[in-house]
């Protein structure tokens, strides 16, 4: 196992810790229920935003805690739902007079763990809507999922909704403004290699050198097909053939246009891909308005990348655009 | 080959294309000398920086220009010194009446390609200065240098002499700025991976999985010993303990601390190394000031990271906190 680790049972808190210790001014990390949140969160005037899911895909989505994203974060264990409990007094400590929203990837677990969490929660009063999110055009249904899995467009829906949020939007404007990114966000994504939870010790999966899971999903499961491995060029058209004809996007759209790399693959070969796609994107008659070429939603150490597309108009760019202060500090 | 890739000798003139066409606004690559170089550089009001060495360290240092940072990069191939008449035609692009200023890393290569370019360059009437980057405690001499290597730590250089040279500095006192912090910054990495030049397609070196490699070299050269995997923490204490005792930094310090990622290692590991490398420098009396976790310098896919401290006064923490623009978007 090629990983920096202590002991694995406490590979989530000490990556958190670290978290917190590294961003002493903007963040608070709470041990006992192992959430991260923004230290001047909760405020009466705008609706507490809070994610949750399993870890293992960070950034996502401990590391999107800030102004203008989340105000919390709850994370499970690697590739595991957060406990129900963790989740409530998540809720309890982002309490707002305008109430608290879940953005939730589709996820089984997730969505049954934020289904109680809701119900404790409104029973102590505190108003709570929920927000699904299923980007991956991938599968239909999948291992883990009824449903589409959500993956890298979750980003977007968080500097949406929580742009809007910080802008004073109340709870239903905040969930009509996640349906409308999500109704014109997908995504597909590749997988060259496998990855190793740490406290498994061993690859999910094995995969040849020379193969790749097309529409992987970021746990590992299954996509659509094994393949043999393609040229960069040939992946970027496999994936916007599935990705574009999808929603689909058209001629004479604009568009966001996310590399996402999946964990262990270097950023040079992301902008290469994002060359690439935004050629292709072109002779398809779509532009790329907004740019993303990084890590935002990975799978431990998984070398592969995922191509997201987001079509923009004026009210979701002007949200993409606002300001917003994340732990990654890259200067 | 686990890796995005068309044609392997594209692979750098790929990714600048793609770094280009991510940031239409303020990059411009010039295929010819394949350079990649601020829209509005140069001017006559600042010393243009410049920064030319091989690639495969990303996103040092071709995306690391920008406002504050680098007015122009020339990288080599993967692992090669840049051609001495790339540079040259750079430093012609980057001509100011304030002069130009080569930051290089300490390796053989690069080093006489700049100084052959810095003799053409002042032949044709352009003042030139170089400082030169060696950061790495690991070895004193190494198969690809004289002296120390220059690895992460060249971020902070970069930040600083980028900063200053906003502000109006002269080359002379940018060259003092950059002294100042090169004699303040050590730096030491474990490699738990060897990586995979894109046009060789093997990997540079062989290392069992639960070994590592103990200082090494961000082109894969060796550092100061293969030894057995140990814990985060094992790693962290001989990280810091080679890096403290260097300069040395002492009881009282105030330290910026950056773990790097080499490439292949998630973010979530990163972290948690960050997090124990503060609670080890509590216990030293060394306090943290500044805090970097991410990619600065990388070397491919490897698995491994690396640990730099900064010791700061007022003057260098007010240039690293300047604000600067560069490539990377995060949100």
């Amino acid at each position: 196992m090629r990983k920096f680790v202590n002991d694995p049972k406490q590979f989530v808190p000490e990556m958190l810790k670290g978290l917190a210790l590294a961003n002493p001014e903007t963040l608070t990390y709470v041990p006992q229920y192992n959430l991260i949140m923004r230290k001047d969160a909760p405020s009466d005037r705008k609706v507490s935003i809070i994610q949750g899911s399993g870890s293992g895909h960070e950034p996502a989505h401990v590391m999107a805690v800030g102004r203008g994203m989340l105000d919390a974060a709850c994370p499970g264990d690697v590739f595991s739902a957060p406990p129900v409990d963790y989740i409530t007094e998540t809720t309890k400590l982002m309490r707002s007079e305008k109430g608290v929203l879940y953005l939730v990837n589709n996820y089984t677990g997730d969505r049954l763990a934020f289904e109680m969490a809701a119900e404790l929660s409104m029973a102590e009063g505190i108003e709570v809507e929920t927000l699904i999110i299923n980007d991956d055009v991938a599968v239909s249904d999948s291992t883990y999922t009824v449903g589409r899995r959500g993956v890298a467009g979750n980003f977007f829906v968080i500097k949406a909704i929580g742009a809007a949020s910080e802008q004073g939007a109340d709870i239903e404007q905040l969930l009509a403004i996640g349906k409308r990114v999500v109704d014109v966000t997908r995504t597909m994504g590749i997988a060259l290699s496998s990855c190793t939870p740490p406290a498994k010790g061993v690859p999910l999966f094995s995969i040849a050198e020379d193969e790749m899971e097309v529409g992987i999903g970021i746990h590992g499961e299954p996509g659509r097909r094994r393949a043999k491995r393609g040229t960069a060029d040939e992946i970027v058209t496999l994936l916007l053939d599935a990705v574009v004809e999808d929603l689909p996007y058209k001629n004479g759209d604009r568009v966001a246009l996310m590399i996402n790399g999946l964990g262990g693959t270097p950023i040079s070969e992301l902008y290469l891909l994002f060359g690439r796609a935004h050629e292709q994107l072109k002779k398809r008659g779509i532009a790329v308005g907004r740019s993303y070429v990084g890590e935002y939603c990975t799978s431990l150490e998984m070398a592969g990348a995922s191509l997201t597309l987001v079509r923009l108009d004026d009210e979701i760019e002007a949200l993409l655009e606002a300001d917003a202060e994340v732990p990654i500090r890259v200067f």
